[in-house]
């Protein structure tokens, strides 16, 4: 009995781990969807990583934004203006820690290479959340 | 028994809501004893809301800082150089996410009110942990 416990115990642990592993990798499949879709100039593609919710949050410089759309339309106006480019988006340093089974708070820097000019760069820090659309950023601080 | 089943769940949700409810209060009571502390000066008192960690992660603009003693030394040359002062804080907006018993996403604004000039001003994200030495700022994205 005491042998098939800690059996039990091993196969719980193992795809506790093997579970984590899979939604380490769905996260990452998102922000990797978000960044082709960035890099064909395709903003709703890129904003299908973000939550379809008014209560989506968005944090940049003192500006909070609040919903999808709000979202949505600010990145238009920054990057799909007359005479703005959308430039060509990198992630790096991403690190993915789920606190809770439904829950992942993700960590990395933004690089967008521009035709010309030093690149714009910065951080970034999410809250994403196990929807029944796949993970989504609920919440996301950029500078 | 079936009634009894339900007075023991309604008891187990009554529990979890208060647990909840105190977290809450001891999560905004570090926050509120760091406001107090940067309103005497006083950095190290401030620091005490950080997790005493080379783990720890703050975010500032483009600049990542590791580590308690780095980001308490960031704070020293930005706020106590020749010529600086610290100014008045206060935290704003405040909304606290207990995403797992021992882990709360935290947001909010603060603001800087200086002797002369406007105000220094942003957002912060926090993820805090409950640590043996009570809630602490794992890591703060500040814009």
């Amino acid at each position: 009995m005491k042998r098939a416990a800690i059996v039990v115990a091993l196969l719980f642990a193992a795809c506790a781990a093997a579970s984590s592993v899979d939604e380490r990798a769905a996260i990452r499949q998102v922000l990797d969807q978000q960044v082709a879709g960035w890099n064909r100039g395709d903003l709703e593609a890129y904003m299908q990583g973000y939550w379809n919710s008014p209560d989506l949050t968005f944090f940049s410089g003192a500006n909070v934004t609040h919903g999808w759309q709000p979202t949505l339309d600010r990145y238009r106006k920054k990057y799909q203006g007359e005479g703005k480019e959308m430039g060509t988006l990198t992630f790096s340093d991403v690190t993915i820690d789920l606190v809770a089974p439904d829950t992942a708070f993700v960590r990395g820097a933004w690089n967008l290479a521009m035709k010309q000019g030093d690149p714009p760069h910065g951080l970034f820090t999410l809250l994403m959340k196990k929807t029944d659309q796949g993970w989504r950023i609920v919440h996301d601080h950029s500078s």
